[in-house]
């Protein structure tokens, strides 16, 4: 029997910050046919948030370290403002969405990370996704809105990256699925140059993408990007891309492939 | 046939407030036996929250007015803070929750309180709530927990007094459902002499209301908080109570009839 398709759309904090491109992105969410998932991230609300309440973000190489004040913002603005507010605004539009950090309904069960070698704090790496749940949640023509907090079923909440949240319901979903996964982003897709739009890189292979790191044409925030993107490939998600605001589902992005 | 029985129970922002007395609260809201919902307040860390912003709290005779400032704060406090905080500790205690506001879902329509004679702002009046999600959801086995956030599906979010939506929830489900209604707050009900525990009236018929709103020894917030539970009891709910933290459905608090 073939799986039903579901597409399950991330969009970046620097996309929730314009209200324009957000429009963009929720008109082009609205237009896609099926089920499907929002996963959303947050980070600039968080530190302007941080910043007014006097909470220096901590960092150690670029990430940042989530103490129990920094999880109490994250909560508050991912879980909180960003999430109800896409959520309204989807419900204005017409889509049945419902927002969940993956503490709701044990959504999405996470263990936090080792404090050894760096101790990043209330942070969870992903163990288990409740496919049955959002399934359910699906079939009843429901749109699921994942901000990125999952818990540890103790009782903890704990801080996820967005992308790993979106890649992660992807990977597990893809078993019952066919399952289509966009990161979206404020740039059109993996490019040559980051300040050139017209060197996007239309697609990457597995092979491609350990060349394009050693030549240094693709580094930092990208990395762990394109590391979700390609597990989640393995894990059998059908298709992977990552393009710009409103461009997902268009073949206008970098696609990946094994 | 016999409807399915369904306890919803509120718990007020002074009962979020201590640590202890919320342990006892949710002890005692998993002994419960069948489908629930928890709905509670948040009020405190609103106000905490707006303080360290350098946001003002508006007043109008006693209550608050929600512009677009206070909506913010009580939208990352409710809906977030609040919310994913009490849905994780339930999981903790093997408790499948599921934070929602009125958004989420469309499980609660409201519509923005007129602004004559007083505008309060981005305030809410319940409309209409979704009672096939919950009844899905409470089949699933999954306990609703319900901020005091609500929207109008026009992509607007409302704030909405939690008494209220705890009221409408009990009234709107009592269609299909055999609704048990429990205020809990700090005291052990409703009391002649606030200051005096052992004052405690046990059961209030809507004309004892009467009188004793003539008489004076109802006043203030209790006025709002009885009118929801005369108002639910007319739709239908079974059994009202207004009690202590930890003592609802125990017959311990304050009995209401029509």
């Amino acid at each position: 029997m073939e799986k039903p398709s579901l597409h399950i759309v991330k969009i970046g904090g620097n996309v929730l910050a314009s209200e324009e491109t957000l429009e963009r992105v929720l008109n082009r969410f609205l237009d896609l046919a099926g089920k499907k998932i929002l996963v959303h991230g947050g980070g600039r609300r968080a530190s302007e948030l941080s910043r007014r309440l006097g909470i220096e973000p901590r960092m150690h190489q670029g990430r940042r370290i989530t103490d129990a004040d920094a999880l109490e913002v994250a909560v508050m603005v991912y879980a909180g403002l960003a999430n109800k507010t896409l959520v309204a605004q989807l419900q204005g539009l017409g889509c049945n969405a419902l927002g969940m950090s993956g503490a709701d309904g044990n959504a999405i069960l996470a263990e936090k990370r080792p404090v050894l070698p760096v101790d990043y704090g209330y942070v969870g790496n992903i163990q288990e996704v409740n496919t049955g749940l959002l399934a359910n949640l699906l079939n009843e023509g429901i749109t699921p809105v994942f901000c990125a907090i999952t818990h540890d079923k103790s009782g903890q909440l704990l801080n996820t990256n967005a992308d790993s949240i979106a890649a992660g319901l992807a990977a597990a979903m893809a078993r019952d699925f066919d399952v289509t996964l966009s990161f979206c982003f404020e740039k059109p897709g993996v490019l040559r140059d980051a300040d050139d739009d017209s060197t996007l890189i239309p697609h990457i292979s597995r092979q491609d993408y350990l060349s394009f790191q050693d030549e240094g044409i693709i580094h930092s925030g990208m990395l762990p990007k394109l590391e979700n993107a390609f597990r989640a490939l393995e894990a059998g998600v059908s298709n992977v891309e990552i393009c710009g605001p409103g461009a997902f589902g268009k073949d206008e992005g970098t696609l990946l492939s094994l």
